[in-house]
């Protein structure tokens, strides 16, 4: 296996595009990768798309290659990779797999996502489709209902509290606000986040992502040749999925995230580092409850104590462990299958210095975290300057 | 790149099955598979699952670890692979690729539909997905409707005539009603097939394939350790993805379809032989007309010549080249997302001399040939005994 680089980014923003359709999003996605990448469409060897729903969402189906060929992508293997909101997460790991392993030079993974073109009830039962439809769905839980379950398991295991929730709340609005690409650039308070309308108790308004259409993109090549196309290569240095249950009731303990464990487990061995050599990190806070049991599965603090070490400030963009400075899934929008390569375009952002007003100082070392439904996939990516 | 072999095979029958869900029947295939590759699930290092559209016909997605949960796999990366009716062959193009390059040793590969569940004019529907929903399939256009025009365009730019679809048909049913495990166990005459209800002119009902239920898996490990677990194994010895637009109207020619030619020279490059050299294949006819497309563009017969190389019987069971002796997608039937890895099933079972009453006496280098929607992927594979 040879070392694979991150040589071009590409984003939309984030938001709700009523005059927008899924692959317009894709393609300005990727049409700004390729050029942030130096690449033409045709040295493009592979194409991976991420996308959880499009054809519950859109009505299509067969997305890479319709994808792929309005980006004068032609020819070559185009490969839709679903996995709830882990997708492009997964899309990006195999696409990771192909260039290390020598399969291809060049691979474009570009994530997307049309979700406003729904009424807010059917989003709900698309988004339901990552849960055991069989089972809990059946039974009318929905994605809300399940997290709120993790998060009042939580509280009583641990003593994580309301505030603790909030305060993850008000760090991703406070960041989402400086990113121009952010859905919601709204600053929030304490006392709003404590007192919005309630969806799930014990979650209200402030601990839920949006309902977001918008498209990500990334670029990989060998390490070796990432100067021909970029001046500021980040290099991957760890990246695993795992998997588990899809049925929240199947797990054992419903407060933590096996696959998160293991995936986190064996990207920290692979770039030989640890929890504590991480400088920041973008985590998937579908719900705050989410933030919360990702810091503590990915080591960042100990079990139950990841609230606590969010209350503290630690993963304000000031603290020592800034989590989720893009704004995360809270604020800059969750558009599901653009979520794990906007991850890393938000990294990658941070490490070649060009955040802007979200700037971090320490950024050589950094982790995404993408999670598919209540945990059944999890992929972890390690990404690095060195 | 290491020498990757089939070592294991697992199918359900293909049919209409009111009491089996989408689970039972991936979970059936798959430790049919497992068994017959003599591995535990614990053994297995990657999962893939080719379904095409699982949200739609079951309202279930993430379908890789929902699947893979269920056959005891756990922890390892699960990925739902979607690429209309490649779906399985491209998951199966992806896991030689992981196996192939040393990422994994031991790959499970599960295609499954369930379709039945909606009734006909929804399934119509949801197969559209495949199409462009934006363009043609706003116009009106059906998956038939668009093979009727391809079959209208080939019988005017080479004289192919409706005897010649229909030969297509009497053939695969003749060896469907020698599969046990074929939907529809039917042997039909050349009058019938030539006087079937009209679907889209100028196909019939004899010309379309089956909207069905199913499952079919492969096991994939390493060349040099495939005689750990089987007495039989069959070599990828050629393999190749390719893409293509998706709309009809893209299309400089409809007569042919680029993504199988191109598919078709890396594969014949790859094994080192040419069409000549191919004893028997599986060709996907989701229409007879594209079985005899697909004839012409791997090389079988030179442009044109599809329909007369049919009606003369050299991809009869007894001809020189025999073309889906397991019945095909128009009798052995068609659950989209399995037929990919069914068509490796069907292919390996002839090659272990396996293949019961349909049996044919030259069976060492084989080809599958999966298409995607109307050409927008396709997938070529090529095993051999050697």
């Amino acid at each position: 296996m040879r070392p694979v680089a991150v040589i071009g980014i590409g984003k939309t923003p984030f938001g709700a595009f009523g005059d927008r359709d899924l692959r317009s999003l894709a393609v300005e996605g990727g049409e700004k990768c390729l050029a942030n990448g130096r690449h033409a469409p045709g040295q493009v060897d592979a194409f991976f798309l991420g996308n959880f729903a499009g054809p519950s969402f859109a009505g299509q189906n067969h997305l890479a290659p319709y994808v792929s060929t309005a980006l004068g992508i032609h020819g070559v293997p185009a490969t839709r990779v679903e996995a709830a909101c882990a997708s492009s997460g997964s899309a990006f790991f195999h696409a990771y797999n192909g260039v290390a392993s020598g399969v291809y030079d060049s691979v474009l993974v570009v994530g997307v996502e049309k979700m406003t073109c729904q009424p807010t009830p059917r989003v709900t039962e698309i988004l339901a489709g990552a849960g055991d439809c069989a089972g809990e769905i059946k039974a009318g839980s929905t994605f809300a209902s399940l997290f709120a379950m993790i998060a009042r398991r939580h509280m009583h295991q641990f003593g994580t509290t309301r505030e603790h929730l909030a305060a993850v709340a008000v760090k991703n609005h406070a960041n989402g606000a400086l990113n121009p690409d952010a859905q919601m650039r709204k600053v929030i308070t304490m006392e709003q986040a404590m007192n919005g309308k309630p969806i799930a108790d014990p979650l209200n308004l402030y601990d839920c992502s949006l309902i977001s259409d918008g498209a990500a993109a990334v670029l990989l090549a060998p390490a070796e040749r990432a100067q021909e196309f970029t001046d500021k290569p980040v290099r991957v240095l760890g990246i695993a999925q795992a998997s588990d249950f899809v049925a929240l009731d199947q797990k054992p303990d419903i407060t933590t995230f096996p696959a998160v464990r293991l995936a986190s487990a064996k990207a920290y061995q692979m770039a030989g580092v640890g929890p504590a050599d991480i400088q920041l990190a973008e985590l998937h806070d579908c719900f705050t409850i989410a933030e919360i049991i990702a810091i503590e599965d990915l080591g960042f603090a100990a079990r139950g104590e990841g609230g606590p070490f969010t209350l503290a400030g630690h993963t304000a963009r000031t603290g020592s462990k800034p989590i989720n400075t893009s704004g995360g899934l809270k604020s800059k929008g969750h558009p599901v299958g653009a979520t794990g390569v906007a991850q890393i375009c938000d990294l990658v952002l941070q490490m070649r210095c060009e955040a802007g007003a979200r700037q971090v100082p320490r950024h050589s070392l950094a982790l995404a975290q993408n999670l598919g439904g209540s945990g059944a996939t999890c992929v972890v990516t390690i990404l690095g300057t060195v």
